[in-house]
């Protein structure tokens, strides 16, 4: 599985993805699933990958070499819109899909995957693209800032709690930094180092990218700050009516109390 | 959906149930999903469910009816261990989902559903059971203390974080009732009210029997220092190194900073 989120707000955009990746508990691997496209001054592009590692590889060389040709197919180099991008995405990603399960020969075998693109090409907005399996795509808005692909459930609170258009670009990335954790704590397949990158809008290049293993120094300090924290939240919560004043715990008999 | 969970503790039994019950969203209706069998000096039993709603409906229907027979069939009655209920619940949700199965005679349609028993039968120890649509069932121990069905990811890491046996009754439930919230907050299909029952081992009847709607008095402030414990917990957490030292967010140019 994979856990990948992106964050799109005022001030720019924020990625973060795991690299496990697992066919089977005996096959786990790590791969980055982040992949930073960059022609400074022309456009900068963050995808994020989820599913068919087969899938996603060949995609990303496959928008590698269309961006590298010297002719005027569609390419990175050569789309002027975000919406553009999405669209040529989910159309290599679908050819991409087609021909192997057509050499394949059987429809069971899943091929399938999931992107999130997010980034700025000159003289354009920046922006976020979801793009399904099905090769469409949705933007992200102020009212949906933010896409995760992959094990999405565990991580998700966080985000609905924290995350609207005009958070802070370093406070959304620890927000996507404790959504990950908390994901990583719950399910296995989950997994460390993790990368983050930070997009300062219309810069046009990368702001910060990190690498975080398990026990990166400043990623450590986040997980107990935040764990720890958590256990005092928790014991500071308001007590039931009929707990003892002092805090201690105490049942006192039946009672049938509909609130 | 359904959110439902059980945790077993030294102390006792917590037990949290929501009670939106929806078949396509024009469907939603309210069904506790809660049911207590009790009779006082002899058993205790509370059981959750998810799934096909005939089939719990039935399912349940059938307990109370077995009850109630004065012969010897296996019976929450006349049963003198857990796991026999457990085996017990397990072949009754069978024979439920058969009969609808052959009645249709269309397999397409998923008559399944999950429960979780938990409470204690006199002369024996308190016990909490996952039973499966397929009938099996499994215990939970002190490794795995707490069971949920339904739609189980969001509320999972905050129990993740806080519960072990040794935790006591009341902030077990308060556990509860946070987990649910959490779900309630990203995912549409778990609803108010909630239902909440605490059972102290040993005493063979429920000690607390709770029902909170969402502006229930305790379960809103609950809800109000939960969620803004968490807003300030998150602007307390450490700040990357490259952020100003009064905590103002700053990126200073680009960076590729590996830890």
């Amino acid at each position: 599985m994979t856990y990948c989120l992106a964050i799109q707000l005022n001030a720019g955009l924020v990625f973060a993805s795991d690299s496990r990746t697992n066919a089977g508990v005996d096959q786990i691997s790590t791969y980055p699933k982040m992949h930073v496209f960059n022609r400074e001054g022309e456009y900068l592009l963050v995808l994020l990958s989820s599913g068919n590692l087969a899938t996603t590889q060949a995609v990303v060389k496959r928008l590698e070499m269309d961006a590298c040709a010297d002719d005027d197919r569609p390419s990175l180099r050569t789309l002027r819109h975000m919406s553009e991008v999405a669209r040529y995405l989910g159309r290599i990603s679908m050819e991409v899909q087609h021909y192997h399960r057509e050499l394949l020969g059987d429809s069971s075998v899943n091929f399938e995957a999931t992107f999130i693109l997010g980034g700025q090409l000159a003289g354009q907005a920046h922006e976020m693209y979801l793009i399904y399996p099905q090769g469409n795509y949705i933007a992200a808005s102020p009212n949906s800032p933010f896409f995760q692909i992959g094990e999405t459930k565990y991580g998700k609170p966080i985000l609905d709690r924290v995350i609207d258009s005009s958070v802070p670009l370093e406070a959304a990335a620890r927000c996507a930094l404790v959504s990950m954790d908390s994901t990583v704590r719950s399910n296995l397949t989950v997994g460390p180092p993790f990368d983050l990158a930070i997009y300062e809008k219309d810069a046009l290049k990368i702001a910060r990218k990190l690498h975080y293993k398990q026990n990166s120094p400043y990623f450590a300090s986040l997980r107990k700050a935040w764990g720890e924290g958590l256990h005092d939240l928790f014991l500071s919560l308001p007590r039931f009516d009929w707990e003892a004043a002092d805090g201690k715990p105490s049942i006192r008999g039946p009672g049938d109390a509909d609130e």
